[in-house]
């Protein structure tokens, strides 16, 4: 068992110090800790290498396997993220708003950091630097609870930008790590909310959902997207097949890959069957309504129908579900109902359609005619990002800097009483 | 047993259609609800009668009572807060950022409702109708759970106000009232995730700690109140004597009250005596640390000493704690270990730690030479608060209207791909 108490009182008390470091001396402090990974590769890449005997021992996957791997390039990508965030603007200090109020106080509402942030996540180290240098950088204190499966190469990097942070003479306890594998010490870390502000877990569905079920902390929810494209009756066909390919296969296990495609049923007979190709030049599977299947059969294809449960359903694959809807109401309807509130596409040269679409769907990014890759945030030029949240309170879309600072208000008074 | 589940599509379902309401529907509403409360007050005071009768049963104390007690004129002042608040400017819709990137799509942010907001909260009818005001200006569904022993009050307060919506053919389930006493319906009411988007506790510490540890909901903690006045080395003592005695002693029951003084050692032998005498003629008492104990001795007056408990409590009643300290940051360290992140003040002359102060104190309102009584949503300018934050996500301080909004991103694409 890891001392929790002990780990989220230390980082508390980090936090006080952080925020009383300046742009430049953070800044100085993520060039630092670029360079010390680089220069620690070897040790890093044979800590790596235990992680990944210990996985596919287990038989890890594959895909699970590479998203685990480190090699000297990807630790000087590591260092390139610490390097641009470095680069980014910081948030910190900003004054949002101020002015006097009628008693001649002046009242000021400044940007500060959360405090501690806790990151829960899966077999990806390259998110143990990630994770470090937004928070570092907006004076944050963390606490990272990687995958069980990476603990080794997770312990690596953060002793590399502990020694850093040490010799720099900065807090150590900026970035902590629960050397654990144990799930109750994970779950006795959502119950800390004493000590940590806020737990952004980034990773599988079943992992957001654990931990909004059993955290005291605030939660953020990030990235489940079942995300659509919705083909209305005045669509550019041109421009829906391009975008839905895109959205659909220029990446498939990202969370703002499209999943559902709902079609105005005027616009079927001319638009399913080309879009249907293009689907199946790209080796997706198409699964569709009652309606969509005749459709396909009568263009010559014959596709699985969809069940209820497939239009609740993030593949991550090569598989697409198809909707036809009678108006663009039941559109909207459809997907209120069976999306994860990340990014929604209306496809249409309507104005009308399109203004209705952007106003009544629920969710983080609506987009008119471009793909729902875009919700990223990087494409939305935030430099770099946390996570996507898909929940409403304090975050919604690609979480940048901004994203991971609080508020509080500064008064200035003469001896005003009430 | 209430169907909490159908409660909850009813509200998410109403959430939708109030999202297409127009500002000038909405104040329409609420004028009509204030107007109908009047009318209808008769029924809402026969029926607090009933509350009244059992609370006296129940030996409720006289404060609690006071709370809970309705008449013609609290009434009419719960309309003219709906009238108040229909006058406010309405947040939803406002564009809080656009810009256009460089593959020509263009970002905008939009202020939107958060959805459904269940407000949970004690015996007081007047929450009902300020909790459903604020929620509907702001298009937001929203869900009661008031306390049990105002339940016949609450039922009929709630029953106006669906009244009149149904008369203007709006959604009656913009507001809706968990009509039970048994604790079992709040427990799963705080586990409606999957309709209610945020959840405020308004009341004791005790009701935001269980919903802090059972919610699966996103919750706001609200309102509870350890505020500090530290005097400077370099404090105005005249300043000091006024600002404390208003903070303390205004109104003693309120999250914004003072509850703990500290005080610079060096200007102790000055200051405590004529600011003791000051909270001697209040009948506060007075409790100190060693030192303070001590100084009082010498200025004639014996006080009780402080527990290290005194230091954390909120007592909302005629006592104050005093610490002494050698320094300011030992007043910072002092504040940041027991206080509630509220509300906060320095008394000090001297620029240098006036700035300190501002920068190093974690709270939501940090004020220089000004009562922490201040700590208010119409104080602050807002017109009306839903609660003050104590935490850091979402909304920090007095909550106004832009608290209740979420945002989302709208993009106007012309095909763009990725």
């Amino acid at each position: 068992m890891v001392d929790l108490i002990k780990l989220g009182e230390n980082a508390k008390k980090a936090s006080f110090s952080l925020g009383k470091l300046s742009t430049n001396e953070k800044n100085e402090a993520l060039l630092a800790v670029a360079d010390a990974l680089v220069a620690h590769s070897d040790e890093i890449i044979t800590a790596n290498k235990a992680d990944m005997k210990n996985g596919k021992a287990n038989n890890m996957s594959q895909g699970i396997l590479d998203r685990l791997m480190l090699d000297e390039k990807r630790i000087a990508d590591m260092a390139d993220g610490l390097r641009q965030v470095a680069g980014l603007e910081d948030p910190i200090g900003e004054v949002l708003s101020m002015s006097k109020r009628p008693n001649g106080m002046i009242i000021g509402k400044r940007r500060v950091p959360i405090g501690v942030i806790g990151i829960i996540y899966e077999a990806r180290p390259n998110v143990t630097s990630d994770a470090f240098a937004l928070c570092f950088k907006t004076s944050n204190a963390t606490i990272l609870k990687g995958g069980s499966d990476a603990i080794n190469s997770n312990r690596a990097i953060v002793k590399v930008i502990r020694e850093v942070l040490k010799e720099l003479d900065i807090t150590e306890d900026a970035v902590s790590f629960i050397d654990s594998t144990d799930r109750e010490d994970t779950k006795e870390f959502m119950k800390l909310n004493k000590y940590v502000d806020l737990l952004i877990p980034r990773g599988s569905a079943s992992l957001i959902k654990a931990t909004v079920e059993n955290s005291t902390i605030p939660v953020i929810e990030t990235g489940t997207g079942n995300c659509h494209i919705y083909v209305d009756e005045y669509a550019d066909i041109d421009k829906a097949v391009k975008i839905i390919i895109n959205a659909k296969t220029q990446r498939i296990g990202v969370c703002n890959a499209c999943e559902s495609l709902v079609i105005h049923k005027k616009i079927m007979n001319k638009a399913f069957p080309v879009i249907l190709n293009a689907l199946l030049d790209k080796d997706v599977e198409v699964r569709g309504d009652k309606q969509a299947v005749k459709a396909a059969y009568y263009a010559g294809v014959k596709i699985k129908e969809a069940t209820e449960e497939d239009f609740y359903t993030e593949y991550l694959d090569y598989i697409i579900s198809v909707k036809i809807v009678e108006s663009i109401d039941e559109a909207i309807m459809h997907i209120n109902e069976h999306n994860t509130k990340h990014s929604e596409a209306i496809i249409s040269e309507n104005y009308t359609n399109v203004q209705k679409f952007l106003d009544e769907i629920d969710a983080a990014c609506v987009y008119a005619n471009a793909s729902t890759r875009f919700t990223d945030g990087n494409e939305f030029g935030f430099g770099a990002e946390i996570g996507i949240s898909t929940q409403k309170i304090h975050a919604r879309g690609p979480m940048g800097l901004k994203e991971l600072t609080s508020q509080k208000y500064i008064i200035y008074g003469d001896g005003q009483i009430r």
